[in-house]
């Protein structure tokens, strides 16, 4: 066992935290200019660390891309700013693997570049695809010269403004949704693409290009579009989802330590009764959790990526990941706003942004509800 | 011991019932006026159920007051329209109790009428007055002709727009907090009264006015300015806050209740997993546990009503209510948007604006880190 | 709405007090001799309070029981002292509603005088009837003259010693269990009748006669040995439950604040770190919880108790003061134990022992999760 | 970074994961005799995994220790057959670190071979040292010919039989507690030395010796009886203590690993509902909970092992450790006694003595309240 990090990650992670802390945490609340930021990432040496250096990225392997998501993930900005934010992070990866020569330098090159967004769209409104995905109701039919595409999806996310999407369909109807899925490369400018709206949230948006809801009418798209093997769009979206997960964790992860660091620094200065805030048991438990949480939280997060990397299944570590992280982030930054009191509500810090933004983590890529089912069933079926 | 409301309570608080139900939530999304709602109010006979009969209002005790603002607290606008709302609720009792008759006319019948606002300046920036009031730093000095006060303020709530402030000052710093605080009424036309900003928070506004941030800045009051008795502020903070607390937890239970309806009306329509979501375990443990808190606020707040009305010390019942409920409450918002998932997060419905606007019920009139505090010191220097 | 006690129950409510303290707390160590307890008890005017006073009772009804109660439950002893013990005091009201003249006579009578002793045998060992009361294995069967009782039970609280046994058993196994199930009056000494060994638990025994393992081995009873009527087991079940669930929860409550006043008296006297353990947050905050949760949990108990005396049907109430007293009695020992350190977990207090009792209220009489799933259903079906 | 574990370590942990299967638990209700699972241990290659190797143990790092400690921790008897049971392992470590030749010769050897047992004498009554050890009365005086040390100890685990104790004395008290504690090796027999009890806890005695009370009259110890340097007891306490707390840690996981599988057997068998317990969501949150916190605790114990093994200061992480895995295992415990029922507090299956002897882990070692202030304070000094 090692839990070290190579002194060579270790340098790249603090390259990545002082860029963080000198370039991207200043541009927070003025017109931060994403372009801007990126040129400066690309000249620091740290732009896309998920990115194959073929396309100009670090290359980096899954324990390495966690480390440094945590550090980026300080600032909302941040993982924009390295081009290495959701969905695109995760879209990249998915066209790396699965895209036809063609698809990539139709739609992986150009976001890999920076010069066009993309979005995933799985999720569906009700009655559609939520949190159980074999209620997916949107469909492709074979029609003559290749397939129509009908549904609805909501939550899509960075679908304002993005180029194209891709989308979770049934392809064949006849049998079960993990055989009869299959996954679209959907041009946003395609007639019977129309972006009904973004939908608004408590979090504001988390990013460009919104929440997007979409109406597929009467949709049509050559067989080219098909992404990977038809039928595969269960197979690829775990692979899409599971280390999504984990870079997600790390993101979060970023936010709840910065959360922490501002509670803390308002709690070293703040009186009341007699003392510092920090001095007072109950600002001490607080603090403790938050670093107990934030310990638990890192190791489980590198223990699977670390399986990943070596291309075990983690499935269930990315569950037990999921649940936790979500859980445990949402609690830190809501103690820091406690820590903070009035000012922790106000705009004034960015804790009360946090707060919006992170409330969705316990939903997406598998509400709490969900993964604590399926680790329940893992453990039921192999353990003991 | 007698848990029944009376035949006349009862009928009164279905009737305020079907009015937020049938007035107010259908305006809750459009350009709802508040002028309109009153009248309709007024003409449902459920107008000021706290206010003075001859002012206008239903002249109503604790325990009825606390009864009916659930009700109003079903929709955000409700207390507004009832005209039952914080901070001109609390103000007008304040008024009520210790305005000359000078300071009646020109101050409460206007605002008993819905003619003008009023905001409560007690809060101070760091580091002033933040939950721990001894630490007031604004201060009024005597002068020729009466005081003049100089200080800063913020989370005055209502503050923009309103026509008088009611301020916590130190009139006398030679002597302890609870014995040289006085209460002054401040016109915010006053020379020297100057809204700095509506300081923005995570919920939005809560209400008209916004979270006021105020510079006195050489401020200058005559002693008729004085509300009550020289030197009684932190007295009639307490004689403001302890029932406040009440009506607080009364109108969040109103909010709280109507979030378990939302949740539990969109699980028992939608499916995932092969079954409705009310007939999955984890969302009924859900249900079941906010059902319980709601239990336990609601006899909680009335048991401490009645001793309220009764004209009895209640300030340990009411700061574990504080607690209890505001605690409680945000757990049952936080379940209910779980429970919608993406819908939930959504401004589709009325929840996530719950979500973020009830956070910060933990922090005002007291953060339950003080009230843990008080009801600890209160049990170990009474019981066992 | 009234939440004031009568000035004959406060009075009365100070007896019982003050006897647990006086007569009941010196003799908890020593070999507790019941019926000299029980003697001082007739004294002291406050023996039987559930007893019809026909019976030499008091004769209260479920609001002023429950008052009582929690006085007698301070001590393990004191509801034996008082004889309002379970399993005694449900079989005493189930027989008082539901025995024959003959029954009356034979066992109802000297189970009030104390002459006599009674289990209550329902549960059933894997894989018959726990939680889930319709899955019943033990049955009687049409014999020539009576039935013939066949089946295993386990739990049965006070078997060992006792002289009857008031035993579930399906009696018609050809329609749904709660239809087909009824009550038998099982002499222990009847042939056929096997006390297999009193169950070893955590908790010891917690009251004479341990938790008994029953075997019903072609067991003979006449027709006579019914208790109320044929078929109406389930319903009968749920007449003794149902207020047995308040009671138990007022018993337990009492030992909850009992455990609250050891643990402050150490915190008061006790120092760490430079100063008494009552002036650390960490432990204000333990105390501040405690008294918060058990001011709710009474203030739900006397209102189902109210109901209950008026007639109505508090199934729902019932389940909610179950889930939460039982949780909230278990966390306020257990704050009990922490504050009190290595004497918490020392058998120099009692904390130890009710710590270790207090674990099966989370269990029997429905375990949270039917109770949790119950309520939910109620909720869902009724509100919003 | 590398999370595997050698295979040789995995060979060896599955070495001890059947003995403990096959060997101890078998003789767990039984009549256990350690001496002969001691001698088996030793044919198994298993014996003494902490031990150095000249004295027959295994002589391993604190990483495979830990491996292996929660393999032996799955029975209470298992450390005690692999002889690595508290506090004779930390003793026996202590000894090994500081100890003189003669001092090894007299107390290392015959503790090693299991010829004779020991016990830590830190602990004191009220009003002496408890969970703050600066308050630490027993106090050594010199006298002619070494020292006299009288005092009051308590929860002293083991002494009851045991040889000799290690005993924390304030040798001069005219300096901090930090620099003027000795520790003193004290023989049993010496006159002056009294055990006054052993301590009945809710956990029975957890091993042979119970919880020694301890009177120090007048004993007369000479020079030779300091170990390691005058002055430094609460250096070498620290030394004792961290690591002790991982190894604590890991046994009780080992505790908490067997709760989890008990309670699983029973859930994939036992029926309630219409179904089996393990189809139960309410069941399956509680095994996917115990999951996530069993993760957790490993992962963040081995890391904390592998640092301490690289020499370096694991003092934050120590803590870490001890209030996470202290809280999770009782947490795990409990869930696993709930899931089985009436049967769960029954002595039928082992949960019931595990729940009750797990209780003192959050006490012992330093509560949860110390290890939280200690963490928040490390934090707050070093970070953000």
């Amino acid at each position: 066992m090692d839990f070290e990090l190579s002194p060579e990650l270790v340098q790249l992670r603090d390259r990545v935290a002082a860029f963080i802390r000198d370039e991207v945490i200043p541009a927070e609340n003025g017109a931060g200019d994403i372009q801007v930021l990126r040129d400066k990432a690309r000249q620091a040496g740290i732009y896309g660390p998920q990115l194959p250096a073929e396309y100009g990225g670090l290359g980096l392997g899954t324990v390495a891309m966690c480390v440094l998501f945590e550090q980026a993930g300080r600032s909302l900005l941040g993982p924009l700013a390295l081009h290495c934010a959701a969905p695109d992070e995760g879209n990249m990866h998915l066209l790396s693997l699965y895209a036809t020569p063609e698809q990539r330098e139709r739609y992986l090159r150009p976001l890999v570049e920076g010069k066009i967004r993309s979005c995933f769209a799985m999720t569906e409104p009700p009655p559609g695809a939520g949190s159980d995905p074999t209620m997916l109701l949107t469909r492709a039919t074979r029609v003559d010269g290749g397939w129509e595409i009908n549904g609805r999806k909501w939550f899509a996310t960075g679908a304002e403004g993005s180029a194209f999407a891709i989308a979770m369909v049934i392809s064949d109807p006849s049998v079960p949704a993990h055989k009869g899925v299959s996954m679209f490369l959907v041009p946003t400018d395609a007639p019977g693409f129309r972006l009904i709206r973004s939908v608004p949230t408590m979090g504001g948006h988390g990013g460009p290009g919104g929440h997007g809801e979409i109406d597929f009418d009467h949709l049509r798209v050559p067989d080219s579009a098909i992404l990977g093997k038809l039928g595969d769009g269960f197979k690829m979206a775990q692979v899409r989802l599971t280390p999504a997960r984990l870079t997600h964790c790390m993101r979060w992860m970023g936010v709840a330590q910065r959360s922490l660091d501002i509670a803390m620094a308002y709690a070293r200065e703040r009186e009341a009764f007699g003392k510092k805030l920090a001095q007072h048991q109950s600002i001490q438990w607080m603090i403790a959790d938050s670093e107990i949480e934030l310990h638990a939280s890192r190791l489980m997060v590198m223990q699977a990526a670390w399986k990943h990397e070596r291309g075990d299944d983690i499935r269930h570590e990315s569950s037990i990941c999921k649940v936790f992280v979500a859980e445990a982030v949402n609690r830190i930054i809501d103690r820091a706003v406690q820590i903070c009191g009035a000012l922790g509500v106000s705009t004034d810090t960015p804790l009360e942004h946090f707060y919006r933004e992170a409330r969705a983590f316990r939903i997406y890529d598998g509400p709490s509800e969900v993964h604590r089912m399926v680790i329940a069933r893992n453990v039921l079926r192999s353990k003991g």
